[in-house]
């Protein structure tokens, strides 16, 4: 039986010519597998028919907007995920949901391969391949242009050669990838990392410094979830979709950054994610209201394993799910409303209100009414300091 | 003889009125000690003069902004040390240098106890009483405020009685701390956290709204330490001085958060500090193109720890010392210039440039004359996810 | 109507004397409340009885010897847990089972205060205090021999003035508190840390130096907790209390520490933890071979801050119960055999067998039908060493 | 100009056909060079005769021992180095010191690549690569085992066809990697890891079982490094021999673990480190009398973590470098003596004494002349556990 290979598919010029590379170079069958995760772009049915007019023997295309929103993206936002302190991590979140429709389709087709458009040195070649082998260890990986040499200019030749249905036209000066959580970019002038980005680079958000009026929003959250926005009650996908319009509207979420890869080199990377950024800062305010001190002090070490690891291809392994645990546990109370500021680029909180809050106005207040007995703050500290008073007597004395 | 009491001295209504208070408390002579940390306000010799007056044995005044800067703002700067994410440690980061030149004043002057105005539920009653055991375990410490019950009502009472030299205007809305690493407010209505701060709480920075034309600076660092502003040489005193002047007018380092405090209660806290959210944004900005990636990724967690330590109040601690090395360590190549655009608020980044720069181009290129060898990959790529393979091969597999 | 206050309740002399001296202070009914955490000593129903005798209104007492196993030991053993690397918490571990009781006691008799026998420089009064705080902030805390001043001699004069039926006897030169988890011993002679412990010193276990048989036993776990010992199925108490025997016959789980009190000394303490270590050993062996290397790494730092959250009185603390979440999903496939030698005070682990273990022979033999693909290891190495061959041409060439 | 190798010689069966094999494959002339970091055997001349009989151009011997001891063994001591808490990394520690003078007879006689007589299945290969190309970035490195496929068998047909001067000897059952800090076996019996090890497993070790009279030592060390054995003055490498023989005679040192390898894999190791075993307890021991409560805590967290990048061939690594200036700091009052009595396989301290102790007999002390205030207990324990009671409050209630 001829062995078949299942291709994750995007309906452009280098994976729509790796569905008849892969072919030659295998003798395989070729199923490309599409999936939605907010890319935007073009239908679903129109990439299906032209994978199946490029030579694929089966198309499968998958809406997984609200799966990847639900399963993916909110665990982010609990998490506060953010790699290097800042990066949201866009593409990283997408990978592992797109693996799942990959390893159905080849189940469903008897396929014994997948294949993947990455190249041989970025972080996805390794998210798609230690995902595949973690739900399907039996699955081999291929990277048609890190492993049979497939350039772009080939690439455009074969198009041509066997009269594909793609408009192959001239290269972007862009490397994209985006889904409803982000847009990342890199270009061959910012691989200078002197160089400034131009407004051209981007397309989720609006120039902050525009003079516009701002937008103020309410987001309430039930147990770390994002339920609503100004009131109306709205899915985790509608949120994204919302703020990206909202704060993207408002210049929020740019980022530019130079990377720790986990293939060991950096490199200069451009992110837009109005939508996340504004979540996470929301999340993370409500967090400050509702988490206890310590457990905050140490979700704040969690969050950054945690963020490592999906940013590292790790999203299937143990730790990562042993740290879900942890970070849905310590969500349970983040119930409340967060408003905010958009405007200028930035997501600013004011303002905070919660049923579960920890903030006790009578504990902090200077006011009269206060019940916090400050007789106890003595004892406190002369105990609180005692081991560094001691060690102190012994290391900082004269 | 009779005992004598160091108080840190203000020169405002309540440490004036400390001075009889606690001489009337203890029967002790007070001696008055000020330190410019750069909170502006009054000449030293003013202050000088009014602490005489108000019946102080002794006073001394100190000029202490350049050891500030340089000792306690600069390691924060290293340290990238931001409190729960955002706070640049304005207050936290003053009491130990004040404590040093109390110790020094109470042995100069045979002082058995040392006297501050805190109250008795925040932060910097520890950070001032356990920063003075860990200097001067001998010495013991008074706050008249939390000790001897002296609120407000009483002190303007006292003052009026004793026909102190000092005015007592109405009120302040308005609790305040500051210096020229920032400055922190607390205010009646903010206690109401669903309340927005209003434009009057700010003094070091500008409206962001407000239009106005964007300011681009470069900031250059040599192992850390921030050395010139665009090719200017300056002190660490002279870089926050002017950052909080050109970040400050574009509505930069505003921040408004509900805090742990070290106490246990959540309080709520607005901070100015341009100078320092500029450069502490521009240090992890260098950071990250200079220093190795599991250095940095170890490196935020000590970050946190650090924040921590100097919040508590731990200044002077064992474990404080030891993260410093790290630190210092860790600092070693953050050497080249970072350009900054200031700007509605935002300090941006983008360009860097060093001599010390791991991102290496020929790496990180897609263009021709890439150097990466991407045939490494699969092997990577097997072996890295090995581990959670074989364990998915457990658990994962229907 | 008047006040009533619980009192936690040995049936030793100062508890004894507790009662009538509480009332005395206090003007309050006191009741006393025994709790049986494995400790030994007399039949419940004596202490109880000499409650009354002493002047209790009412006594309860409680066999909690399974919850205790259960609840607080099998977490521990869980968690591996072992303050500064050693000691397995078996005093922390029983304060908050006691507090239940205490709070359970003190609303079913309509108590406003809790009582207990602790001196005012130890961690017990801060695990108890805490403890009851958490569960019912409205209860206040009193602790006689701090509060009180009730020293030992007056224990005794008051015990002979009221003719209490205690017997008061010499004092015993050793301070101990023990229970079915281990027994903690500390005294004047070893106060002096470079004095050695005495053989008089220990009652869990025999002299290590004995020579005598070796005891070989298989202890098999699911899902982390002990459920057979040799083939016979046991709880999880049942485990413990063979093994302290077992193990104890063997001079096993003998600790001698200088320990860091959460009050900030350091403290010599000798411990006896036979049970204890034996299971906490051979737990430890089999994550070794049932969990994966990353959240192996990573449970080795949560098992710390677990052990010192315990050690410091926090049980109830939301940090420890997101810890708890973490620790139980970790744990989800510790099951299988753990073949242990306890013989001259060594617990030695020499066999495991798991249906979930991911030693694969496959992988590790270096016998003929290795499935280990060596090829890939060249091209792990070059990526996996990556970022620190760029520092190091930066860095270490001459 | 032909080719150089420089090859890392044991003067055993497999590295001596190397030498030959190398030059077949790939033209080049081969240097041997061995490095005596304690591993006993025969002597270097005699190793040195046989690498030019076996056909190098050259050979290099050194007895690396002190050097071993005091840059590599040492930091390992002050770090408490234990990876997975048991094992004291005696093979992980002898790789950079032997990469260091692989890579000073590279550079002296023009050597293009290295090569080491490791597999490509385990950590060895990681740590002489990445050890490599940190220190001499532009060295190749290859592994006949793994890239020429020199299996035992052949590699034994080579001797005998070649007439080389090696003994052929049956092959041993035991795969052995030994130096002055300790011992490793693999074997094949010991890959069922049911199976128990025997005692010809050991070498470094007597049987603990076995009745001898116990041997007590007083080990002095001065900031971290051990510098005194009951009194006599020694280097490191003296301890670490004394202790060998001394500890090794009790029986001290033996683990059996399985152990995660870095490329993935779970194997089954025996090791035997009784000079490492007993110089870590003691240090630790010591540590416990001098080191502060926090920055203890945390060195616990760094000690973890040096391990794991030491274990996984990382130690030119820049992390590494600052976690060593951690330790170092933390090391500065680890100076006094520990007692501690070798028998039946165990290292028990029974005695410090230190003139930088932070116990404090009179803080410590339950007998009078107690100089603790613990009238300030319970102020401490109202704000210590304050925000976790603010949490019970909301979370723990009925």
């Amino acid at each position: 039986m001829t062995e078949r290979v299942v291709l994750a598919y995007s309906g452009g010029l280098d994976t729509s010519v790796c569905i008849g590379w892969i072919a030659e170079e295998t003798g395989a069958e070729v199923i490309a597998v599409a999936v939605d995760v907010g890319q935007g772009g073009e239908d679903l049915n129109v990439i299906r028919e032209r994978a199946l007019a490029c030579g694929a023997v089966e198309a499968e295309v998958a809406d997984a907007r609200d799966e990847f929103a639900d399963e993916y993206c909110l665990p982010a936002i609990k998490a506060n995920a953010l790699y290097q302190g800042e990066y949201p991590l866009v593409s990283a979140l997408s990978r592992p949901v797109i693996v799942k429709h990959l390893v159905a389709a080849a189940k469903k087709h008897g396929a014994t391969t997948v294949a993947h458009g990455c190249t041989g040195k970025g972080n996805d070649q390794v998210r798609f391949e230690v995902g595949i082998s973690n739900l399907a260890p039996e699955l081999t990986c291929i990277a048609p242009v890190r492993d049979y040499a497939m350039t772009r200019d080939k690439a455009i030749a074969f198009a041509e050669a066997k009269n594909l249905p793609i408009v192959t036209t001239k290269k972007s000066p862009y490397s994209i990838d985006q889904n409803v959580f982000g847009r990342a970019v890199e270009t061959g002038f910012l691989e200078d990392i002197w160089n400034a980005p131009i407004e051209d680079v981007y397309d989720y958000t609006q120039n902050p410094a525009t003079p516009r009026e701002a937008d103020t929003v309410v987001i309430s959250f039930e147990a770390g979830v994002p339920v609503a926005i100004d009131g109306r009650k709205v899915t985790v996908l509608q949120a994204i979709e919302e703020l990206n319009k909202r704060a993207g509207a408002q210049g929020v979420g740019r980022l530019d950054m130079v990377e720790d890869r986990l293939v060991g080199i950096k490199s200069r990377e451009i992110y837009e994610a109005p939508g996340a950024i504004a979540l996470i800062t929301a999340h993370q305010a409500l967090e400050n209201v509702t988490v206890e001190r310590e457990l905050a002090r140490y979700k704040r070490q969690v969050e950054q394993r945690w963020s490592e690891l999906v940013y590292d291809g790790l999203w299937f392994s143990p730790l990562k799910r042993a740290l879900d645990g942890f970070v849905d546990e310590a969500n349970q109370s983040v119930t409340g409303d967060i408003r905010m500021v958009l405007h200028g680029g930035r997501a600013v909180v004011d303002g905070r209100k919660s049923g579960e809050s920890l903030y006790d106005f009578n504990l902090a207040t200077y006011d009269t009414g206060d019940t916090f007995d400050q007789s106890m703050s003595k004892g406190f500290i002369e105990i609180f300091g005692m081991s560094s008073k001691i060690a102190a007597k012994r290391d900082l004395q004269g």
